[in-house]
């Protein structure tokens, strides 16, 4: 096992009606932005709730972040608050709402000239205090100090990373997301398992029970899923699920481990190029990746082939590229599709714009740094 | 799932070298009391450590806490703070240690008469902040807000939980419990297993994930075992034992679950009485709790019996009967005894004395709160 320090002081607030806690969880005195997006949560009821629970605190409204939110929108949200002397941010949404939340909560506060700074890399010392009401399983921000955003003019998606843009509290109550639309719930799925396995099929440092906690994740996702999907009602799927994509990227999981977050850093520039749905990219993604990098992942990819899909094949090489299919199976039973000709994207264009980029950044992929470009190239060119 | 509310905000530092992050980690205004116990760490040059890198720090030093700590040293402590004006606890050894620590910061702060209210429910509202250098993995107090603190007197055991008295951060350097004397260690791999059974051995409340991240602890248990016991100096054994044991007892696999901590309860007062180590009473008692309650907790135990042991007989009350009996195996396996007979305590004195003091409290014990001072007489005269 490796060296490591982990700190997660978000207060998680899980179940049935605990919106309702948000009185107590925000200070009386705060003047409040609730930021939000494109109404999802004024037809599901949330909207109304929240405003119901804070009708003694003071506060204001932000609405608009949209999917793979963008750096222009988030500064649009800054000078709301310096107008306006917010002190506290409340997120109301999904992913995408609570990462744009984050990175408004540093702009806010940041020193330097160019906020955009902040995406590419600058250090950050402080943020405003933010919570949120998480209507979405999927990308785990609830419950990490990490977001992911983006900017329209270079087409490009960063992800970021600070202990100062921790929430406060987040609130996960399963019964809001009822009203998901099943792409929605799918591509939260595949959110959820990729976190897990970008953390899991690396090489292996020696740590069987984090190895074991990523399978139970993984298992539980696979176990629940027939459920998740057939009811949007089923209360306990529902939660379950829920949990599973908060316990995916909270980082313990990757306790003294190492990651490997290649399928990550290519999705991005897919969604960032074509504006495919993160969970599509992953489920293009991952099964390449493995292809690509079989030899490196072959002891965690056996162990995966036998503890979550229970392939019993001897050979080794058999049993992963079973499991590949099977993982690759899984994701299309959620109704996603996994070839970027299923989307008209040209693979060979991709393949080539998207290796020039990572070329360029001099960005070192994967959990031994050996995803070049050149395998980039090769990942995509096969998917 | 049930509703449930998850903080837990330690700073966990783990790994070879971390005694040296203290200078960080304390203010350096802050004036020091380290706490420790009989004297280990000046055997295994933890004490030496420790002193060396708060050079530059301003530390007293309060020795003498002994295992299963006593209210009455902790007071000891209280008296040396005040006098010593003390605004930082440094807790330096096993649970024994951090408990009096907790206890003791805590005690500090609290303004009622008699601090042995907090013992057995005072609300208390602060506490002096508190950090730990952790040197045996058993406990799980390195990463929870919980602490057992006895009475001589009285000769009385009781747990206290409240979150002002969660350590700031946890240093767990794997190497400090190279030098443990064998039936610590063994201790402290049954405390731990333990810890694991008493929140998910219950009634299935449908937590699939806290089910298998429960299980995760057991298997990986079960699986470094020898390697434990046999290698003081295999670190990635150690290192592996003591994340399982920090895993156990950070409130996370209860999360949204039933506990019992009926065998924890029961276990308290065979130490009171007859000054058993914690973890031979949790060998001990464990396999009667549930033949006690085979029928009450006979989901879970069958799917112990197959996911933990993999036992496939097919009647559900034989795999149950083999799962005890495995268990209880594998109990002694460490060498500990698994019989009151063994450790010459009359069962029959025993079970009148216990049951007696459960009937006198009106404590209700079990996950169903159904296990009665009638059980518990019974739980005791098959032990």
């Amino acid at each position: 096992m490796q060296n490591f320090t982990y700190w997660n002081p978000v207060k998680i607030v899980f179940g049935k009606g605990t919106i309702s806690e948000l009185t107590a969880l925000i200070p009386i005195e705060k003047k409040i932005l609730m930021i939000y997006g494109g109404g999802s949560i004024k037809k599901n009821g949330v909207y109304d709730q929240v405003k119901k629970v804070l009708s003694n605190h003071t506060f204001m409204e932000f609405a608009g972040i949209e999917p793979n939110p963008l750096y222009s929108t988030c500064m649009e949200a800054v000078n709301v608050i310096k107008k306006g002397e917010i002190d506290f941010l409340l997120a109301v949404g999904g992913g995408s709402v609570l990462d744009a939340t984050k990175f408004i909560a540093a702009a806010a506060k940041f020193e330097g000239k160019n906020a955009w700074d902040i995406a590419t890399g600058a250090e950050f010392k402080s943020a405003l205090p933010l919570g949120c009401v998480m209507t979405l399983p999927a990308t785990g921000s609830e419950m990490n100090c990490h977001a992911v955003i983006s900017n329209k003019i270079t087409k490009e998606k960063y992800p970021i990373s600070n202990p100062n843009i921790y929430p406060k509290f987040s609130i996960l109550d399963p019964e809001t997301t009822f009203s998901l639309p099943k792409r929605q719930v799918a591509n939260g799925i595949i959110d959820t398992f990729i976190h897990t396995i970008e953390q899991y099929i690396t090489f292996d440092v020696n740590t069987p029970l984090q190895d074991r906690q990523a399978e139970a994740i993984l298992k539980t996702l696979i176990d629940e899923t027939p459920k998740i999907m057939a009811e949007p009602v089923d209360y306990n799927a529902r939660a379950n699920f829920f949990w599973c994509s908060t316990q995916a990227l909270n980082d313990l999981i990757s306790c003294g481990t190492v990651s490997d977050w290649t399928t990550h850093m290519i999705g991005h520039e897919l969604t960032a190029l074509y504006g495919l749905d993160h969970g599509q990219t992953l489920a293009i993604l991952q099964p390449r990746v493995w292809i690509n990098k079989k030899q490196e992942k072959s002891d965690k990819l056996v162990q995966y082939a036998r503890r979550v899909f229970n392939i019993t094949d001897k050979d080794k090489s058999n049993a992963i590229d079973l499991a590949i299919s099977k993982t690759e199976d899984y994701f299309q039973s959620l109704g996603i599709k996994t070839r970027l000709s299923d989307y008209n994207i040209d693979a060979k264009e991709a393949a080539e714009m998207i290796s020039q980029r990572f070329a360029k950044r001099e960005t070192k992929l994967g959990e031994n740094e050996q995803v070049t470009p050149k395998d980039v190239k090769e990942i995509l060119l096969n998917s």
